[in-house]
């Protein structure tokens, strides 16, 4: 985001110093490496300038010299460096909390996932028993880290409404979670004193898809996360649209059947009742404790049932909502809709066209999630490391080294 | 918008200058009028800079020296000088153009209608003669211009889906028009030859509320146009929502009713079909000739029919849906809405509390527009007047001076 974005405030050279390292680091964090001279043409900006910030983030730690490929000599002259992200630069933590398991793992910039671990989460466990777990998991990413390397912050994907003013987890329905603040908990555990950031899996499934998924270059993306409960994250000009609080993209709930099930929210059904992990666990008689194997046993269908079509069907016309109301380029089907879209898509997709106006319609793509199941974790990934992208020098200062150390101290 | 909001540019002194510039004219449109210490204060730019800005904009005949009102002076020192809007500046003429009627304005910076004029539209009229009806109300309100004056732009609000790339009318389905060209055929029409901007009515509504009606400081907004057809402009961030195409906001087509009235659109029980100008018409028993006069037969009410009340519960039912999608902080009831709500608030209020989600709802204010029945009109010379807060040396160089002149040779 640049200085200016919100504010109407004119700017200056050091905002323009500061708005250049981060910007430059995003594209090398997008790309994982990149020559000056494709950052010279990118920013606009001149050689030396360029070289200046290059020089800026590898004293930093930051960046390392890339010799450029074979073959990259074009025209006359020497072919330009390159940059590249350092391999044992700075890092974050990313946990992606879901409603039976919790996914946690080192990620360094480039979104190279440097260490992972997984355990299961008791559906209705209490807010610290959870934040146990995910603390256990952490020690166990952290444990190969260089004592160098700095943590930037953690990140944290939520299958709920979260507040983004200070991270609180406002209602996560399937967790039966109100107002927790779940952060906190995770630093008491820890010990530890670092960012913390939260944000809805959606949200994060969405910034992620667009970092480095299926939606690169696209700047008006929906990701529709297929899960217990179903939300949806929006980029709109490039952007997260968050809303006042944080809690925009509750597509769960548009109306869908007046006539419908009874769901959670006090209405009835919601379009969660009629396409969400249960309602698609009714579809194929899968009982209620195998649902979060659902992926699997989706995977495993060769002929989909009438059922089956059916919740095809309803997912297609309520997407055919979102896509008169968004006009995105794409959307991409995450969570169970992954499976689910695999197996029913000519349904899906005959229920998008029948319901969706045909000037919007004629330039959506359904897609599937180019991160696959990772979408989240990489995307509070992401919500960690943009301190960095913001002010590089100010990120690092605040980060901490030895976090092993730290965590045995 | 600053210069890098999309494109990950650096920038330079250059673009600075011309940001900066068009951020200050920005600021005083909105105002109307500003003391140069405030303009320091706002833009976070030293004294001298915003002289010279400020310099530049009057020798453009943009802006006018303002003497500090009586009582300005604050503590020790002269008062600081203020900068207004110039009386015989630039100009913009806006076309709110409706199902039934045209308004046509001229409109000066700071959002000054000087001149105004309109007339029926048929509403199943062929495009060129809707054309020419607007084209004769643009010399209508040209007429008093001064000679010096310089013609910008020219902004038209469309009841229908706009193509952003090209301002081409896709679709206005209750005038009956698919893909015409209507910029093009005013322009034909007047023999002129200056930019001409088209965008959707409700897109426009939210655009002026948000610059100087109810929703001015609230960047997280919805404008919802209740007219024959339902549609709703969003801003979030600041900016406006447009999606890839510029067709977002569809929310007339939401699903609600899935046994109810056939929709234009080839469904079922669309909201529209619940709320919008035919189904508040049949709730009061209003004959469908009259429907253009639904405001003042609304107004003229002071006990609401139960009919109506249920009219009034469905508004606010499908209000949820909106404010679940995007957590605005205000939702501007605009078009027939306005009278509705004046009449029915309370069940608006009850429906709307019904349906939607505790944490999205306890932030949301529904509001009637600011600039009552003008947020269109206005919300159409704002996109006419936008290259001026872009580069405004430009956007005069480009401008037409002596418009009668033209138009009567």
């Amino acid at each position: 985001m640049s200085p200016q974005r919100r504010t109407g405030l004119g700017t200056n050279q050091e905002a323009i110093r500061r708005h250049n390292l981060g910007t430059l680091l995003r594209h090398v964090h997008g790309a994982g490496q990149m020559s000056r001279a494709e950052l010279t043409s990118l920013m606009g900006l001149n050689r030396s300038t360029i070289a200046g910030l290059v020089g800026e983030l590898e004293s930093l730690g930051i960046s390392e010299r890339a010799t450029p490929p074979e073959g990259a000599r074009q025209g006359a002259g020497r072919p330009s460096a390159g940059v590249r992200i350092a391999e044992d630069g700075p890092y974050v933590i990313a946990v992606d909390l879901g409603v039976d398991r919790a996914v946690v793992a080192r990620v360094g910039l480039g979104g190279r996932v440097l260490q992972r671990a997984q355990a299961p989460v008791h559906s209705h466990g209490e807010a610290w028993q959870v934040g146990a777990s995910v603390a256990a998991l952490i020690r166990t990413v952290v444990e190969d880290a260089p004592i160098t390397a700095a943590l930037v912050g953690i990140g944290i994907s939520v299958p709920g409404l979260v507040r983004r003013s200070d991270g609180l987890i406002r209602l996560a329905p399937n967790l039966e979670w109100h107002d927790v603040s779940f952060g906190g908990i995770v630093l008491a555990a820890l010990g530890l004193d670092v960012p913390v950031s939260l944000a809805n899996d959606a949200d994060l499934g969405a910034l992620a898809e667009h970092t480095r998924g299926a939606a690169v270059d696209t700047d008006e993306l929906i990701y529709v996360s297929g899960n217990v409960g179903v939300g949806a994250g929006v980029i709109t000009g490039g952007h997260r649209l968050e809303g006042a609080g944080g809690y925009a993209g509750e597509i769960g709930h548009l109306r869908f059947n007046p006539n419908g099930r009874p769901c959670h929210c006090g209405n009835r059904g919601c379009w969660e009742t009629e396409v969400g992990a249960h309602a698609i666990a009714e579809a194929i008689n899968c009982p209620p404790d195998k649902v979060a194997q659902l992926d699997e046993i989706l995977d495993g269908f060769d002929k989909p049932s009438p059922a089956l079509r059916a919740t095809g069907t309803a997912l297609g016309q309520g997407l055919a909502s979102i896509v008169n109301l968004f006009n995105p380029q794409m959307v991409v089907l995450g969570g169970y809709f992954r499976s689910l879209y695999t197996l029913v898509g000519a349904e899906v997709n005959a229920g998008l066209a029948d319901h969706a106006l045909p000037a919007p319609l004629e330039s959506v793509t359904l897609a599937l999630p180019g991160l696959g199941s990772d979408s989240p974790l990489l995307g509070a990934a992401e919500i960690a490391l943009e301190p960095l992208f913001v002010d590089p020098v100010a990120a690092l200062g605040a980060a901490l080294v030895d976090v092993r150390g730290r965590l045995a101290g």
